[in-house]
């Protein structure tokens, strides 16, 4: 491609509303274009990496033997309804009615439509595995849609689904998405993790995110240095920081702690490390009667360290707290405990209410928490001696940098990512509520068990700059660049011997399949440097009169600091080196 | 690709709602699947189509200077209200509001982000011309959709819109676009035509529909066997049939012609040739108040000769007339002429009105016309002597085959025509409409010259299978066929041979870059080969153990009548020569 016939559209500066930078980056260089709160065009140049992106991704994906297709973005609701997506679906997903005041929905992806489509065409087991993909426009209405790309509501997306006879069978369907993953994310030159997830009302341990990492990434992810654990934060084990409860040494005290309504506070107040201290939090269950109306409330007490947080998806997988919680309300809280928040506590409790402890608080001893009484603590608590033992012990909160890792292999350290990729084993969520089934062997219906697998392509853009910029622009891996390499031909129009090294390069690196860009704009050096530096072209070369009589033309990667001289006779063979090794 | 890695699906018979045989064949050969009305899934065979398709486009795109970019599928109303054609289209435009009640389309075509596009972008007549494109889903809420995914609502389209400074640079860069045009559908192997159209409102002559032959489509091409014209039946030229008027021979009488309201009926009931009578029709016309309330209507008759018929779009460029029209109400009829239709004519009418006749009719002589008086007619009728000279000649019939050649090369033949694809000068409507302006040489703003260039994608799939299939199935072009050859071996399961040469062959031509099906289903060999032949793959080589033996393979052509042997060893020398020709 010639710059000339091609559209250069680069900005000194980024729009206001860009917070982020791949999102500053990406307008800067042209890539993306406003339209409007989370839509963009992708112009030119951005194009061309989404297809790059689209092209690693349709590759891998039917290498792995997933088959491509395309499922409409305008949808009948009629599919949803069967599934109860329409109704509990918020108003992120865009509802729309046709002319005849029917209702169809923009799809955000296409767990019905596809299954729909698989109890139609697989009758048998002889027609399974089979695992349809489709890289196509998503749309999700988010509230606040920011970030450009990376969390916009009309985006693109791969997203695959396998359908299997049994869980076993699915299983390897899963594996084999798994692996064709790692050669994609492999193949673009990120730098990722894929990390265990939670999997929610399925179950299972079949759930996994890929992240880039990225230092401004709104996930943390959890690994183990020493092993190939990883997990994100909903899902990492929080082992207990003891091996085993002390002895009680010092009696139980009500101590007056006058303004310190939080650990820290009562920490800094009496003296002791915040490990000493207990965090209480109060939840509530709701029970529903046939109107839909609220039957009956129960409360709960949770109890974390004093320097730990809850974790409410780990929360939430208490006995009695599956059905969804909520935090108490003041009147709640007064019933129970007689006491405003910041000074409650296990003791005492004016109605007893079941009590959750985190692993870790469960062995401890000599602890502080609340009294029950605005500004008292209770100093050397112990479990059994001045309370009951806790009704339930559970892992109840996020891990923190330099806990130990669950397999044993060391402590734990946290990374920021970005997710741009999720495995996910449905198992016959969607086979159930739409009645997809095959006949096995003996002719009898099954449910088919299914998987779904999503990559977020355009969001794959954004991330892969968060990761890898600098303070000139862009710097893409070979891989999902737009172009591998720029000729920066220096005074073309001046030099004959610049224009015909320019043009001869040129056609020898299209002749090799490498997509080269020639600058034929015009532009002065600097200009057109940093006009391809934030751009981010991996690979540049500059051709100028005065190189030419010293027989040498100028490389540089981009992420060189400074430019190799290359003699002019050797320079295809450089060049074949750099970019076809 | 094995056909036991894709996905194969075709059914005996279509569904009962497939009207026409492309419809018919795109179901029962598993293109694809029905998701609505007018809403389809593209299954696997025929997303491969489609790919196909979109690749020749892209190329021949992208070899004209045209730059591709992807414009949102969710678009804000605000660009469509500056345009006005938020308000001004109907209800095939869908709209769509979202969480904060903000009005958006889903994009039926996308001049008004283009333009926005242009306008900030595109500042100095340094970086006209510019032709951007992309291929996009586009959705039409179609009142009655049909056809499958020929007239859908959801369906595939490449626009492309080109910028200029000039009229004149407008007019190279839409001679460019319909060069590429003509290499696109030269490429996909169709037969058709570049058909003239009319331009409405814009003006001018460029303005060209390109039709697919076919005896199933629904416009009419009118071309002159002999020249290169042709021209859609609104804009071909209709010239008088006759030299010049000849004298009166015969009296004006007004003849009692019972129950006789169309032509048809006079001239039998006459014993005259239909060519002697003359059609009345009444239109008419209406002014508006402020408030949009009409504040006079007028009445105009029309005439053509009793053997053609009115065409709405030529009527539609009578000065007077070009504001739109209605058919006159029974009211107004009698108003002005005191009759019913079926007998109304020019001479003696109550209330005098415009009569604006056919450019035939103006030069008939001794000819017949209702007589506003029911159940009677003149004829003998000569103008000038029974009636005033007409007020307005014009054209205003569509022609019918036989008729002169407007280029003066012959008559007029009239083939049916699928469009497919529309190349359309826009001048300054939108550039206006939005203010899209550049700076020209002297730093002063001027309006942009805009051309729009559409190709359905999906539509050509119909197209293409309307005019090559079979009683057996579809015909691909080989340009278009989502395989171009299948291997079709028989008893691959218990022949090591047969499965050798299978295998062998199959990586032969994959390595020369064929796309290339191997059946390795183990289906019979009648139901393999009706497979093929319902979806189309144009070339399909047999292999089966009695063929070794004797040391040939068969080929057949998918339009040949019978296979023909091919000796094993020049099979692969047989068809490099058959498929890369």
């Amino acid at each position: 491609m010639k710059a000339s016939q091609f559209f250069v559209s680069t900005l000194k500066e980024a729009p206001a509303d860009a917070e982020i930078v791949s999102h500053k980056l990406m307008m800067r260089a042209g890539l993306i274009k406003r339209l409007g709160a989370g839509i963009y065009n992708y112009m030119p140049m951005g194009l061309r990496v989404i297809r790059k992106v689209e092209g690693i991704i349709r590759e891998e994906m039917n290498r792995a033997g997933a088959i491509e297709l395309l499922m409409p973005i305008v949808q009948p609701a009629e599919l949803w309804q069967e599934t109860g997506r329409f109704d509990k679906m918020g108003p992120e997903l865009l509802r729309v009615k046709d002319r005849h005041e029917r209702d169809f929905i923009i799809q955000p992806t296409s767990e019905e439509v596809v299954t729909d489509i698989a109890r139609q065409e697989l009758r048998s087991y002889k027609q399974l595995p089979k695992n349809f993909y489709h890289i196509q426009t998503k749309f999700r209405d988010e509230r606040r849609p920011r970030f450009g790309i990376m969390r916009g509501r009309e985006f693109t997306m791969k997203d695959a689904y396998s359908f299997d006879r049994d869980v076993e069978a699915a299983g390897r369907s899963y594996d084999a998405m798994f692996k064709a993953y790692i050669a994609i994310f492999d193949r673009m030159g990120l730098q990722y993790r894929a990390v265990a997830a939670d999997t929610g009302a399925i179950g299972g341990d079949r759930s996994h995110e890929f992240q880039v990492i990225a230092d401004t990434g709104e996930d943390a992810i959890i690994y183990c240095p020493n092993s190939e654990y990883a997990a994100n934060i909903e899902l990492a084990e929080a082992l207990p920081l003891l091996a085993e409860r002390a002895a009680p040494t010092l009696p139980l005290e009500k101590t007056s702690t006058p303004g310190t309504a939080t650990c820290a506070d009562v920490a800094r107040f009496l003296g002791l490390p915040l490990q000493r201290t207990v965090k209480t939090l109060v939840l509530a269950t709701d029970e529903f009667d046939e109107a839909g109306k609220v039957a009956k409330s129960t409360v709960w007490l949770l109890m974390v360290r004093g320097d730990h947080e809850l974790n409410e998806v780990k929360a939430s997988k208490v006995e009695g707290l599956k059905g969804g919680f909520r935090f108490a309300t003041l009147a709640e809280i007064d019933t129970h405990f007689g006491c405003k928040p910041g000074y409650l506590g296990p003791i005492g409790m004016k109605q007893p209410v079941k009590v959750v402890v985190d692993r870790t608080v469960a062995r401890m001893s000599d602890f502080v928490c609340g009294a029950n009484d605005e500004d008292y603590h209770y100093t050397g608590v112990n479990w059994g001696r001045d309370l009951p033992e806790p009704d339930v012990v559970a892992d109840l909160r996020n891990v923190v940098e330099g806990d130990p890792s669950p397999d044993g292999k060391g402590l734990l350290a946290i990374q920021r990512g970005i997710e741009v990729g999720h495995v996910f084993y449905l198992g016959t969520k969607y086979s159930k509520a739409m009645n997809a089934t095959y006949l096995d062997e003996k002719g009898k219906p099954q449910f088919m068990e299914m998987g779904c697998y999503g990559i977020g392509v355009t969001r794959l853009l954004g991330a892969a700059i968060e990761q890898n910029h600098d303070e000139r622009g862009i710097i893409w891996p070979d891989a999902m660049a737009p172009f591998r390499i720029v000729i920066c031909p220096i005074g073309m129009d001046r030099s004959e011997a610049v224009r015909a090294e320019a043009e001869r390069l040129y056609q020898s690196l299209q002749a090799l399949g490498v997509d080269v860009l020639l600058d034929d704009r015009g532009e002065r050096p600097g200009a057109m440097f940093a006009d391809w530096e934030l751009v981010g072209v991996p690979h540049r070369i500059v051709i100028s009169d005065r190189g030419l009589k010293e027989g040498k033309l100028e490389y540089q990667g981009r992420r060189d600091a400074q430019a190799t001289p290359v003699a002019q006779a050797e320079v295809d063979a450089f060049l074949k080196d750099k970019l076809l090794a």
